[in-house]
């Protein structure tokens, strides 16, 4: 996606964010910046980037790239640098720490041309206030925290010790924020949202989740929607198991790149019918919640290879509550025998990780919770206990409602966590293809 | 961390790894390009560029930066150039799909200076060959995933239909590995990682996890060893809930390596005391399960807020099934009663989130499992059902052994899934304090 090839406007935005004061001919655009050793060398995965350009997009901000680099004070103030001269905000996370690999404070102030630190004595008045709080005991090393290049400005950390910094590189502002998620994102929203200028193209972006076919397979199904330079322009992705399809919708107006992206999501839905999960943050565990709130029913699970991951991610929705009762977690066979009541003939016969006792785990773990459906996993997650017959990835899923109980089997290739994933929202999409409505025929 | 300040050497590698056959006086070094609009846009956290960061490091060579740009093909071209021209490995994961919106190849063919495009028929054997084993279509869009520039190799995919490509630009070696973290994971193992030429300075990267006291507390008690060109190299990330300290040592040896490392640990660990759970892969739960097996015992858990979370945690470690049972998800109060056995007047006269209920829940759970311990929580992870006399955040952990039950109550910050993720492993740690072996006192 590159949003200057598309038709740009000087209409100001007809939303609630602030109106655009920027006049260039260009949608305001955006770079981000990570820092931190634990980032470049792979121990840490940055999932700050990937949320502040989501929330960039909403305020109809393009990213142009985000580029990430090690505690390296030369190496941040050279990245600060060449961002500011290219984008009109530059947002910064990491390296405001108290300890002394944390460089971002010296970095800022050597991209502003050699600005000195000074300390401002009302964020000492709030970390004092921090500390005091929790009951902690404020150390020296937090006093760097309140140390800022002269000419910027302090932003407040609702959640932690680190206030960020607000600062004017030529035409760019430059927000240095922690690189706790959490502090990260209360801060951007209470001190950074509010203050950046809104874009001049409106930019929507959608999701539609779909389970059950390959990527190539979609692809072809949407070809023609996916045209290089279309508004909306459509892209595919395969994240955890689901292949997305990505619509991003540009306009002049609020009200028009809502229609142009709310006509593409209802075509590409009638044309992937049945593989399409739900949108947005509807991914697979919401979808089946919606549909089981739809019709006023309960569920409950019995989970043997997935050990807990089904529930983690029903309950993982709000309000889950209202349709799931809880499960149970059958990892060892006398579990699955004395608590979900699995016959010892049928373990014995057919093993645990088998057609029969997926059955069995339904049907016992539904009576035991008494709800309206239940869901079932046994299968072989690996890496070790895989043999000819049952090899490494062999699942079971099974359901079971009133009058009805499925069982599927599957082979998932990939390493454990892929398995269970995998496993995962296999059991919860044949559920979520039973509840279903189904199409009405035309008479 | 900038491993080109330290002390370099021309001495080759003394390990299982290829020689060094390159002459230069620095390090090799590297740099990861990840290319996808789902990416800079945010729907998607790349968690590649964190992969292959730190498989780079094993190997001895530094990465200097990841950068992360859209769909663009002048845009990654120009990402290729620039890292060709700066580093001896450029790493590109993304854009190798067989849809529209995917241009890497394209965008390598121009950083090559205008490489032409052409097939390879033993690519199209394999790809006929991959969709003939999973009995599906190939569809025409798959045809353009075996084009590849002039001059080009390609990479067998064993997961998927997208071969990767290995290319030459300048003194750089640029490989191109699909965007899906299966695919590219083991392309990068089979096909990269044996070709990539060692570094010349060993670089050794340890971490241990800690919890229970802050970053800053943390970096007091060893702030001595964090100097800012220390060798180890010494740095702390608060990641999900753990505070880690990373050690990263460069030698001109393995051996040396790996002392200067282990001697930093240990002075660490002997610092931070009980807070230090593990090290590397050991954080919480496989600390917790390493305790449980070396005492031959065996876990339950009664989960209610999390829902699963400490099942899945528990389970995400291999060879779980040595000490884990299995557990009871008892979200409605009902399964509290039912299942694990909780009276109903405690649940009556103190709620659903209590110290009596927590109890109730650990002893019944531990009885229904017949196991050596039981952990269980009950909490209110929000956003919604927050009273003020119990608020969102309020959550009570508690642990049964034969002889010992206890309670915690915490009150956590933060959205649901940190409060989620905070609750298990406040619980785990409880267990984990009381499994430890306590240091024995010198007579």
């Amino acid at each position: 996606m590159n949003a200057s090839n598309s038709t740009n406007s000087t209409t100001p935005r007809g939303t609630q964010t602030p109106v655009n004061t920027m006049h260039s001919t260009h949608s305001t655009r955006a770079i981000i910046i990570s820092i931190g050793n634990e980032l470049t060398g792979g121990q840490t995965v940055d999932t700050n980037s990937a949320y502040l350009a989501g929330q960039l997009g909403m305020l109809g901000i393009e990213t142009l790239y985000h580029v990430t680099v090690g505690d390296d004070r030369d190496a941040t103030a050279r990245a600060i640098t060449e961002a500011a001269a290219q984008a009109e905000i530059v947002l910064v996370t990491g390296g405001l720490g108290p300890t002394a690999d944390d460089l971002t404070r010296y970095a800022l102030a050597d991209a502003m041309g050699g600005a000195e630190l000074v300390e401002d004595a009302a964020s000492l008045a709030e970390l004092e206030a921090f500390f005091h709080r929790r009951q902690r005991t404020m150390v020296p090393a937090n006093r760097v925290q309140i140390m800022f290049p002269a000419g910027t400005r302090p932003l407040p950390n609702a959640c932690g010790t680190a206030p960020g910094i607000a600062a004017c590189i030529g035409n760019a502002k430059v927000y240095v924020m922690p690189g706790v998620p959490r502090e990260m994102r209360a801060m951007f929203a209470q001190h950074i949202a509010p203050a950046l200028p809104a874009g001049q193209v409106v930019i929507i972006r959608r999701i539609l989740h779909t389970f059950g076919t390959g990527e190539s397979d979609i692809g072809t199904r949407i070809a023609d929607l996916m045209a290089r330079d279309a508004n909306p322009l459509v892209g595919t992705t395969v994240s955890a198991g689901l292949v997305s399809v990505r619509v991003t919708s540009h306009a002049a107006s609020t009200l028009e790149a809502e229609r142009l992206a709310t006509a593409a999501i209802a075509e590409i839905t009638t044309r992937l019918g049945e593989f399409v999960v739900g949108q947005g943050d509807q991914a697979m565990p919401a979808a089946v919640g919606a549909l089981l709130s739809h019709r006023s029913q309960t569920l409950a699970m019995a989970e043997s290879c997935t050990g807990g991951l089904i529930g983690e991610m029903i309950t993982d929705v709000s309000g889950s509550s209202e349709y799931f009762l809880g499960g149970i977690i059958s990892y060892a066979n006398a579990v699955k025998r004395d608590v979900l009541g699995v016959g010892e003939d049928i373990l014995a016969q057919n093993g645990a990780v088998s057609e029969p006792v997926a059955r069995a785990m339904a049907i016992g773990c539904r009576a035991k919770f008494n709800a309206d459906w239940a869901i079932a996993v046994t299968g072989i997650a690996g890496p070790d206990g895989g043999t000819p017959e049952k090899p490494v990835g062999l699942v079971y899923t099974a359901i079971a409602g009133c009058d009805h109980t499925e069982v599927q089997r599957h082979i998932f290739p990939g390493d454990r966590p892929t398995v269970r994933r995998r496993a995962a929202l296999a059991a919860l999409n044949q559920l979520r293809l039973r509840l279903r409505p189904r199409p009405r025929r035309e008479s």
